[in-house]
């Protein structure tokens, strides 16, 4: 059956653990975590250069009606990402700085929204950061109900309340919130790896000597010729 | 039947209600004349932080061809917007850095344009905004007739000439001429509301309760539960 | 037959003319060489106000596999641009910060990839320029083989290995290699119209006067009202 | 301000002609009236070889929402056609067998959507023809208003109530009430003149001749070469 | 980690409550679970007029490579319906006529593929239904693996192998195998709900009335006016 | 530098070369030949279950006119299948039951068109088999100048004036002229294989055995387990 409801509760991972996955980079968790993760190409940045990661606190929308959104507000803690997704799909500017001046007030980091936003000069300003498929100044109304903190699909993959949402100029990926701790230690692993493999390129070796790739080359039947 | 005219003389709004409703953002002009006017997620600003309003004269050319926008040229005044859409879809770079130029040199704020624009770099670096739907350096032809201030079909909304244009980086709103003193004076009320609004929202009042959306929710059978 | 190939030798134009091509700008040398070359709005910039020019290596690769990107780093010099296309559609960010260091100190001058990039950013901080159809941070196996240095079609147009690639704010555009110093020829002559041109127009003559545009209009049947 | 109206009593045009035109095929009419009235490719059948012509009962409805088609039966007459545009994009499948059975009872002849129809094979079965941008079996609430029988932009046209809507394989034209008698005549014409065109071409006589086209491309510049 | 494995044993639903939801048609079922199920308007099928349900086998494959399918086949079981999709977008046609053979051999009911599907013509006359994103010619390789039997995402929504597929016309929904026979249950009511329904509106009453909308239309503030 | 031109004489394969191609369909061909010379899902049949093949004339169009069409047809021969893209996407129908008219007249088998094509119920009750990109009854000028017979890039693949062009209801294929009669054989090859195939598929071989992808599964990684 197709209850609305608002769940209050929710549980997230460590916020140490949230912070430092934040500030690797998408890139990098998504690839050390199998890659896996990443919710795809439409969901892109209002602004540049900002990375960000926090626990998800999910909306599930009728398009066109921001309700829940308001009624999300009171159960977001610090350290949160506000997660909004739409029954169908919506173009409307479904937030703007007023709701980002609330969840500013509480501590909320970002939104991602599968929709679009407005006042995003504004937001900008405010460094209120933003991940959203649309910019839309159209509004919205107020009149059909949906959920708080359930399960929801963002472009592809399932959010649960409490996963960790990682963004910045790359796009969103999200790591399951049981999994944190060891995504972390996973991408920090890799961290260490590419600093080492970018020195080697920086010095002019070549990633098909590196990664062992003439071999591959070879079996799959790819011929070196001098001129076509 | 199908006549193609170069209307020289339109009505515009009063300018000083032109440069008001310009400076208001699109969203708030929005909101303020009832939720209408917008043209839709597809036309984006090629830069960003920039504000105008103007009034619109209109073009209406063949896919490819960028002749009657020429013919525009000589009608345009100062403060006004041009507003160029086409017969069908079109991605070419119908407009460049010396239409701009002609353009700047007669007080023309900008150009909205349903199809791609060119000399990007250029056209920033001149301060001359432009929201089109693409980016293009793709050249037109001048081998078919069109229009110049006929009424247009620009994004799912219809302008005439001396409509006023607002544009920002949340997009396009359309306010009908003769809507434009009621549609400054609605959006100013909306303004003085939305200050008091954010301030009791950034001292932590929640929205749900402030906009009375508690006994909405109720209404609408969400319930608040603790755990999932 | 479907021969997967690694060609190691290419021809490229006249190193002065390409860097001259480089610096002209998209629309100059689309327009001067008969309005074509342009390979589509689809492929966009991650940085802006760059232009690049250089000799194109093409690499052919599977959808959501890397290995010839791998493959086609040796066979660059400096001077050159990485072209990379797929056999299908992909949105994968089949390109990063790695490939960007190893490409960087081979001299390579940037990346137009038909998939997405990723490390974003990383690359924009770098100084490494790319025009690509997607950001994306989702990784890529190794596993299918494919060709580098072999003609491939991108978004619209055949390049060459050794064709010129012009890239700026309004896209990328391809000049066959044979034509490379006509090109610049053309070009350099259109830069003197343009500027001539741009001096009358921000004068304040009108362009359909200047073109002679006004004899075009009547014989098309455009005609001048006062009002509609 | 916007208001939210059903407006009753609408003007038709002369039924033998809307009749009539139902009758001629789209591309026929929109020749004949000056190469105007396509709503554009995104509106398509949901069957094949259905030609049909009514006069237009407008319906301006919230996405994912379809109150006001159930308010819009009531209004309806026989002869008349069922438009429904949104005030943003929507997917829902906003109409199905059930809405269907009214308006067939009531004599409405078919319905063009710009959003999803459901009970496709259904609708197909009951003879009730649809022109539509999606399928899509998603179901809708009823709890935001709209307006019936105002003026609504349909994929890049605006609609008036009582205007003519011509639909069949190729798609949808719309022929202002007030031009009906005219476009009919001049479709009529068109027809006779293609018959004769018709059997020309079948006996072999070329286009380029008959049309005078030879005199064109030579002015154009285009050369007939026997080998490239 | 992101293992890759082939499960060989899934819990389904109850074969008569899969052959019976089967039969009653996406929409009813769709609305009668609370409006949830549905995958969205992309999935298209590539027959007409064909309805079928069956427990999903899931496939999670690599864009352009169906390695994948070929290891699902053995785990397929009479009264399946094979679920496949992509870690990223693909418009390969992954699934040709040598597929269907084994599958139809196997009693599976047909195919849901979020990338492209080939041999359309001989499938249909197979009578091997099938719900595509795409039709292409284009094939695939077999180097990259995937899994077989895990929970997928499909185009919005989670499908867990087991889980009901209807498919008909109108689209593809998902019914949760847990939820099967009360889904059953609540559609057969709606049915017989909607029996009565369509006889009312069949003689004339009108939804307006019948379903109480005019309450709702009068404390939305729709008026009723006669002309405009 | 942009001649246009039309070209009267062009090579073409063998004509029973190209006939028994034709009827090959084109996943088959495709495969044969390396998988290589798909066109992309965009173009699609407006028939169903129709199969051709014919040596490509060209024709290079501007958006929205059809004039080159008109010149195209007299170079024309029974045998042929005209092929027409344009110089930037187009909606437009280019393309109706007149030109085809002609074009039977002439013997020419069918369309390819990238852009959009109407009196498509006619065309297909005349027998003449259309691929397009849209369906539109949008009508096109007779302005400016494009070229017949000089190499096209037709979504992602270049077809030179000759070319085979095998069409049915998965897609179109393109196979080089001078790789006909070898294509040929491998498609009779293929086909060879394929019916032993499928008669073993159909006998309840797995194709995972078949094909020899157990060892391949494991190498890669792939584990069966019984349960999730």
């Amino acid at each position: 059956m197709n209850r609305h409801v608002v769940v209050r509760e929710i549980d997230r991972a460590d916020p140490e653990v949230v912070d430092a996955l934040g500030q690797i980079g998408t890139a990098t968790v998504h690839e050390a975590i199998g890659r896996v993760g990443y919710v795809g190409v439409e969901l892109r940045p209002i602004q540049q250069d900002v990375k960000i990661g926090g626990s998800a606190v999910t909306v599930l929308s009728h398009p066109g009606d921001n309700l829940m959104i308001h009624a999300a507000v009171e159960v977001c803690r610090p350290g949160d990402v506000l997660v909004v997704v739409n029954t169908a799909p919506s173009t409307h500017g479904m937030f703007g700085d007023l709701l980002a001046t609330s969840l500013m007030q509480r501590g909320v980091r970002g939104l991602i929204i599968d929709a679009g936003v407005r006042d995003t000069s504004d937001l900008r300003a405010m460094g209120f950061p933003v991940w959203s498929r649309y910019v839309s100044c159209q509004g919205t109304v107020k009149n059909t109900p949906g959920s708080v903190n359930v399960p929801v699909v963002l472009g592809g993959l399932v959010v649960n309340p409490g996963d960790v949402v990682c963004a910045d100029d790359d796009g969103v990926v999200i790591v399951p919130r049981s999994d944190a701790a060891w995504a972390l230690e996973q991408s920090n692993s890799r961290i260490a790896k590419e600093a080492a493999t970018r020195e080697k390129l920086a010095a002019g070796e070549l990633g098909v000597d590196f990664y062992g790739l003439r071999a591959k080359l070879a079996e799959l039947g790819v011929e070196y010729v001098d001129r076509l």
